[in-house]
């Protein structure tokens, strides 16, 4: 691991299954490539990637598998928070050994209410267990899917404890006041916070924060990335105003499967539709409904050639 | 497996750990041995056993420990219900080839707001997938942790398809307008509706129910498990009213750490207080109040005995 942080904009990877629920290798890859060909850095096994669908050996097959391929680690941001503290020590050992930039912790997320006592414990057995100073990891707060949150008391306390290991911050709460609290409290001690949407990614960079970590990132990698670069030129607010259209048109639909639909539609491979349960494809009614919102706004997906007639 | 279904008082057994956090394998063992002998199954792996806190390797070890060790298969209902179906299936169909009477099965919970049709098709995969008429699934409904739940008609829908698979269900919502629901439409063909906790055990027995599986198992087994034997005698509520007496006691604080204080104390052995993160364990306030409670309602742990002194 270098010293190079991780800034700008990352997504969570979609995974694409094939119709019996596999995860579909090929296309995984060829998809991070075109990201990263956009230069959008990889946060695999997000919540958009369904990473929680996903077992561990799963999981840990796929990053040795982009590693083989020759994509950058250290652009591979990899999601591994999991409920089981085992789980956790396990997968983020295996990325810090393959040379990762940084992983992206969900606090444990099955017991509810649980005190930032407990979530301390968790984040500090994994990095006392690993014991790497490569070991770079950005939190996740995501509390409308986690119900588990990262509360800024919690970040002081793990900050001051483990100043090496705590890089940063995924914030997906929604509230900017939020964002801005840690902008303000962390970001200028070198705790890098990114925003959990692009909705949110000119205010971010502008509070002086690391970039985003969005979604969308899936289908409008292009323009995303371009506004991360160029957020300082004149153009940047009517940047921002287009990225809002477009993600608002994914936003009225779940999103997941919205993007999948989206790819599938637009690269005429219809696999690419396919999620794991407990998600579901979207209906007939809402793919036209998600076709003629994308029409209205005259919008097509960046990478739809580069992951088109692929197959499986 | 037999026709024998699995009915009466079954306990989400608690899990030890070593104070390094790892799995105390001898108090786990001695721990179910001592419930089997007091007649209340062993349903590992629930929410009170921190099964979500266990990797799916450290789960398989330990129900192939309890095989190895000459325990009961047929009184077994693992908990298998993970996030990842593929998780789901590997553990269920291991328990399935082990010989367990049941699983016990969580719907997948880390996305929120998910349909029935999502979780039919989760359930439906599995089935599908494991393709064994001896797999005997008991949904798990617990919303209160889960947040994702189990509706009447996810379950007429499973029922209608699966007859030979959907067995029945626990129910921790604590609503017993809902148990009484599920007892009134499904148990009488069949679907055998425990409680998730004693609390309702008699009620649920006079509606025609199964029994139940209730955490405090693990520290008031043989008299919950008498209840369950006897609940048409005269003294049945009398019987109820001395459980919820208990129950009360270790309600007033985090059970799971509750009840393993209680079983350090009385066995003389700290390490059977030590819980993985995210929980905590008592603190002495909280440890001091469970003792003083238990004291005033002269309740000592049934099993204390047979738990007492043993070296890890």
């Amino acid at each position: 691991m270098t010293n190079t942080k991780m800034r700008g904009v990352l997504s969570p990877v979609l995974t694409p299954f094939n119709p019996d629920y596999s995860v579909s290798k090929p296309r995984f890859v060829k998809h991070c490539r075109s990201l990263i060909e956009q230069d959008v850095g990889l946060a695999v096994f997000g919540t958009n990637s369904e990473a929680n669908s996903l077992s561990i050996n799963e999981k840990r097959q796929l990053l040795d598998l982009l590693v083989d391929e020759g994509l950058p680690t250290q652009k591979m941001m990899p999601g591994t928070g999991h409920c089981a503290i085992t789980d956790s020590i396990e997968l983020t050992r295996h990325a810090v050994e393959l040379g990762c930039g940084g992983v992206l912790m969900l606090p444990p997320f099955y017991y509810k209410g649980v005190s930032d006592e407990g979530l301390y414990r968790n984040y500090a057995t994994i990095i006392d267990t690993i014991a790497d100073a490569r070991l770079k990891i950005y939190l996740y707060h995501i509390p409308p899917v986690a119900q588990v949150g990262i509360s800024l008391d919690l970040i002081e306390r793990l900050l001051k404890s483990y100043p090496e290991n705590i890089a940063g911050i995924k914030d997906s709460s929604g509230n900017w006041d939020n964002t801005l609290a840690m902008l303000t409290q962390f970001q200028p001690a070198g705790f890098d916070v990114f925003a959990g949407s692009e909705s949110f990614l000119l205010q971010t960079l502008r509070h002086g924060g690391a970039g985003c970590i969005t979604a969308t990132g899936n289908v409008n990698p292009a323009a995303i990335a371009h506004l991360g670069a160029t957020w300082q030129d004149d153009d940047a607010d009517a940047q921002q105003a287009r990225l809002n259209e477009v993600r608002g048109v994914f936003q009225k639909l779940p999103m997941i499967p919205a993007m999948k639909s989206a790819i599938a539609a637009q690269a005429q491979d219809p696999s690419w539709s396919v999620v794991r349960p407990p998600l579901v494809e979207l209906t007939q009614e809402q793919a036209a409904q998600l076709k003629s919102g994308l029409a209205a706004i005259d919008f097509q997906i960046d990478n739809a050639n580069a992951l088109a007639h692929l197959d499986a």
